[in-house]
């Protein structure tokens, strides 16, 4: 495997983005490069640098940058005068989409899902799931946990742990109350048994919810991952409580766990599911709310968005769809890839005393310091690896490779992470040292 | 003009609809047909059947479906293994519409803004600037308007006016007055008036806005328009109260109401605007947040999004930049159609006693009830002119037209409209004088 | 007439304040005496001095200090062990209340309510109305006035339009709207022809409301009357649109304006209304919230309060119906110093230029700045009457003397008003001279 | 000792009730007697029935009813025309409370308080204090605990955990979260540790709060106590995490617990207490927030009341303070029939196999169930004992005898509860057996 990054240091000119772009972007700063073309795992900068994608567009791109398929079903639509925009009317690419989807996602499933398009984004996706609940319970209050992440517009900020992005919104966020995820007061404290508590109790101070809103694996929180057990009580305890249980699979989704749905085979349904990210297949926006029947009591237009139902997007994830999920191989690759992943990161925080977390092909290492992580991607990148970190504190390194990825190129991008990681740990002891 | 509108009644076979897609669409339930192409002023349905679009996706597609210059840009781009999902880094793709953004648009108009890509939705765009005015200032009201709209999500719905739609939030919006816009009150009532005694006023109840939010044309609400008069005088009240003002410029923006801006030439700048709809010229998702440099107080991701900065659509966006924006001629073009349109309106109006409303390519007739209007656009459909209604009642018939529509086209599709309100009222009257 | 003022300056010893008593007082820091005793319309400190008493309690003294008919009846019913706290249970002094409020007021006036006994403090008889107005309607939002004052709980706070009792909250006020109160545009502009409009119109961005909560007089908002036109307007309004009216009577009630309630004989009923301040005719803590019958919904206990139902009150109260008001006496007598009371303070308006305020014994000068009016209040309190201002600016001088006062003692105080107000003129005149 | 309850069934004439006194009463329900006199540890009916107080009206007549000290005090101001109402103005009432409050609780206690007189309710004693510290620490959030009581107006509401009360608001409560009191997750979970993890991870979603809202015991929610070493937890985390640690001991206080607050000798110091009830020592309206001197950051005015500084209730309560609180006596006297109560009731508990609860005086049983909690208070009711329960299903019977209670009449009374517990109990298992 060869890399050729440019050295570090800034991009030749960047004269147009200090003058004219908001300081709120983030990944242009830890990644000082101008990128051009990408294609599969590959990013190329504007002079001449190529770089393996370990971040995928935090598990936008599972299926790679400009997968050939895809792409070329696009080019065939835009250059045949497929209709691009067209509000939410009925359309050719929107009615293969669901005939899709439908043939090969929900009935293989045994899934019984109305869709809905909302604004392309995870977190318009989000704010319509939480309507709806709102709606069909007649309640107010959400539950959702610490260290989940839903989005950044008002209601599915108020759903979204995060102190630094919470206090971005400038007045209060309200109706939701953050109860803690799987594990996170420890190994001793069932949280599902804290939660079943409060709801049972009439005078806990926790309202009846419309909703229970959880992610599986918690991709921006730092890779906590929930057992099945655990996820078949928050589903149980939200029947018993006449909530809906939202399941928030827009990182998760899409294969990146091992399955299409993060929560397959787990023994519970949810009533409500969000998809986004990597659904469009190659990084179109594109985000989808997926509800029971019974639930679907919207009025017309009650939720829209001018740009729900990307016709565009609609075209290159029927393409995914029929490529990646028409039969079993793609699922195979996946749990061998995750299964190499694994093993990988088990071996490096067992060299360092650290420990792992996630599942499938979401994985990472928390290092116990942001600093130390931060350190380790900049290595990182340096060496050609594009990768980057999560959870409250940034501690967790985080590897989103895509999921097309070739075993040999998943173990090229490890030995970098391998190295770079010991390399830190190395200074920090050096300095500990001195 | 030919136009070969399929016969009325349902499209042969809609049951994946019915199936599979929430009952929350709309637009689909006017025009029950499933279209396939579109190029220029033209839809295509999948049955042979062609329609005049006067609707151009609420705006946008004010260059009309796959303009070929952009197109052909967006094909190479695609062709080429250009980057289509990059998060917020910086790309080609990127640098080349904020150039282009600045040489062609900021400068030539003397304005100085920075730029924030927001998840590529209208209401996203909305959130990150009352976000962004609410950090600047330390406050939490926003003044909105009677009949405003800024989209879906939590933040920017509580921004809406519209009763139903914000009754689909299912919990209570705050932080936010609705004030009277241009006119609400009549032509003896000076609004401006009305809201400088409140501002003024320590014991009005109207607390101090971080903010004041305003459409110059309110395209959702009914076509109301503002004066540059009464602007000017909200422009001045924002400032004298320590708050920002913001212009919603996603519908009306992008050359609609004849210049790029709708607020150009009036005498005020406004501290925020925000873009979407047309800006990437093709229908692509795309939005944009403008400020003022001194207000650029963001921290490194403290608004953010999957899909904010749509490569795609900085390409197209581009193309239409240059092919638009770089000398005169488009502007001219507007004017003249605008005319034409306002022409053929009056004379409607005129001969119907009905009022016109709106300015440059954006203008209907109220004609005073949501009813009539309906049979008037669906009798439009069945003649093959796709047309819909706008205000609190649905009760203006709204012409967004395609602002590159040949001029014969134009009135082409005015006189299906003219037909369709003359027969609609000769049926009014047979009812009424039965 | 003879007061005997303490010399101004500080009080021998206020160390016990400093050293103790919270920076919040306020009415202490413009009248810096220690009071002891007090009787009918006089305050005596405790140095010697004696002031008439122009404030009453802010109208919680309508028949002046310690009435001997009021004293005796507490006295008999503590000398006799009668219970002064029983939480909500049925008392002899509660049933004679009930008796003689039914039997003295409800049944003259044709009105049938039912009596809700809140803690006894005008916010919290506020807070249960709003309350049961949304169990009633099911709805969130409450309609209140620019310059209203219903207390500073949370839930009345946020009724209220002061912008420093806003800003104590500490967090964000919602679900109420401050619509312009009668003439709070001018003489022009009819606002319950404004507040229709936007009740009527489903894209206002007004919500349905729970209820509309009005003072007939604003008596901290600067003696605003609203007319008996506009309060049938107001309450046709609440009626066509589902929302109860609810009077706020705390303070312009038990006599104040002329008659029992401060909306008798105006042609509307609302539906629910509340009191306080004088309602216990000797200044002891107490507050009612009145609705009718069918408005009843509470569940038992659903709002409550330890002192609710205070039985001293519940004496005194009993004993200020039957002396007051079992005939019309004193009504008679409020509608002659009343209109003695209006004829001075026009004759001192017309003098300066000034405009007066109010009906009944609830009158005031605006006198067009807040630091002239302290200037006259202070004045007036250096020659022995306590005197206070109104208003957003404090600029309307107010006049709420006991109602019982003697003819001549009220003349007595007016000229002490009369002399200050002219003499604060002639040093306006003096320094704008200069 | 010798009870004169009437029998069972409706007073003779209770029509005035029911014609006009709201639904909304509780008390009245479970008592249905009109009560007249009462003396001491003494209620008396109007047809000659006597009842032994062992509800204290909530803990509000701490020294019984018409302490004949209190009531000559008052008798003695009331005749002497001493000023019944004066907004806040300095009276000798409130300058001798302030100088004996100093003197006989601050001093000796080594604590340093400013006072704030709120309107004479409890919950308006929480709205100041929650204010005070919102404006202290700008932030909003209030972190309250499972079972809190805090109050009913909007603020005080939002931080009551139970249902029923929550649900009256009919609009959400917001800005506070309700983590677990001591014990609540069982003995195994330390919820101290609970809060300290989520405070001080910045992706919890609990944001910065202004204030920790505890009390050491608490009386509604079923007489759960805090241990002080967790009460020292919640301050520590409080301090470290730069909220104000209020408790509130509106209930607790005043002796009910042992000592006159709640929280002495356990090691910390609040920033700020509330205090109501008892304080005023007859049962008149009265209510109190201290606070830190630093934290004295009021605007003259920001909160105030008609009602505020009640001057019958600082006579009592002086009087209150100099009989009881003068030396160690009374504290005495409380430990030693906190004793007994608690040896009676772990007797009746390990007879039936319930568990007790509380400290002190403020004691009770958790008998299970709110029916047979019911069952046992209407049975002493008709023996001639009142006593009431709390928790959230009232399944804790709740003893607050009056603290001067003779200790033959406390075991008096503790006879009949355990006579009318094993009836109950045996009639449980005559039922369970049939």
């Amino acid at each position: 495997m060869t890399m050729t990054p440019q050295p570090s240091g800034a991009i030749p000119d960047r004269s147009i983005y200090e003058r004219r772009e908001s300081g709120v972007r983030s990944y242009a700063r830890s990644m000082p490069r101008q990128f051009g073309k990408a294609a599969g795992v590959w990013m190329h900068d504007n002079r001449g640098g190529r770089y393996l994608d370990f971040l995928s567009g935090c598990s936008t791109l599972n299926y790679g940058h400009n997968h050939p398929i895809l792409k070329q079903a696009l080019l065939d639509y835009i250059g045949g005068d497929g209709i691009a925009h067209g509000l939410d009317l009925h359309t050719d690419a929107k009615a293969a989409f669901l005939e899709t989807y439908e043939a090969l996602i929900l009935k293989p499933r045994g899934l019984d899902y109305r869709a809905m398009f909302t604004g392309p984004t995870g977190t318009n996706a989000v704010e319509a799931a939480i309507k709806l609940a709102r709606k069909v319970t007649g309640r107010e209050m959400v539950v959702a946990f610490t260290n989940g992440f839903h989005g950044m517009t008002l209601g599915a900020l108020a759903c979204t742990g995060n102190a630094a992005k919470r206090g971005g919104a400038g007045v209060p966020l309200s109706h939701v109350s953050h109860e803690p995820y799987d594990g996170y007061h420890g190994p001793e404290v069932d949280t599902a048994d804290l939660l079943a508590q409060r709801l049972a109790d009439p005078s806990s101070g926790l309202d009846a919810p419309a909703a229970i809103l959880v992610e599986t694996v918690q991709g921006e929180g730092g890779l906590n991952t929930a057992s099945p057990e655990w996820l078949r009580r928050i589903a149980a305890l939200a029947k018993a409580h006449g909530a809906l249980l939202i399941v928030d699979d827009i990182q998760a989704g899409c294969g990146r766990t091992g399955s299409f749905f993060s929560f397959e085979g787990m023994g519970f349904t949810p009533d409500i599911v969000t998809q986004a990210k990597s659904l469009s297949g190659m990084g179109l926006p594109f985000a989808l709310t997926l509800f029971r029947p019974e639930f679907d009591q919207w009025s017309p237009g009650e939720h829209n968005g001018t740009f729900r139902g990307n016709n565009h997007a609609f075209v290159t994830a029927t393409a995914a769809l029929r490529h990646f999920w028409s039969d079993g191989a793609f699922t195979a690759d996946i749990a061998r890839r995750g299964d190499l992943l694994a093993a990988r990161l088990d071996a490096m925080a067992a060299e360092h005393g650290f420990e792992t977390r996630g599942r499938g092909m979401m994985r990472g290492i928390n290092v116990g310091s942001g600093e130390l992580a931060d350190a380790v991607t900049a290595a990182c990148f340096d060496a050609g690896l594009i990768i980057e970190t999560s959870g409250a504190h940034g501690e967790v390194i985080k590897i989103l490779a895509p999921l097309i990825i070739d075993d040999a190129l998943l173990a090229g991008g490890l030995d970098i992470l391998e190295t770079s990681l010991r390399e830190a740990m190395a200074d920090d002891f050096a300095v500990a040292a001195e």
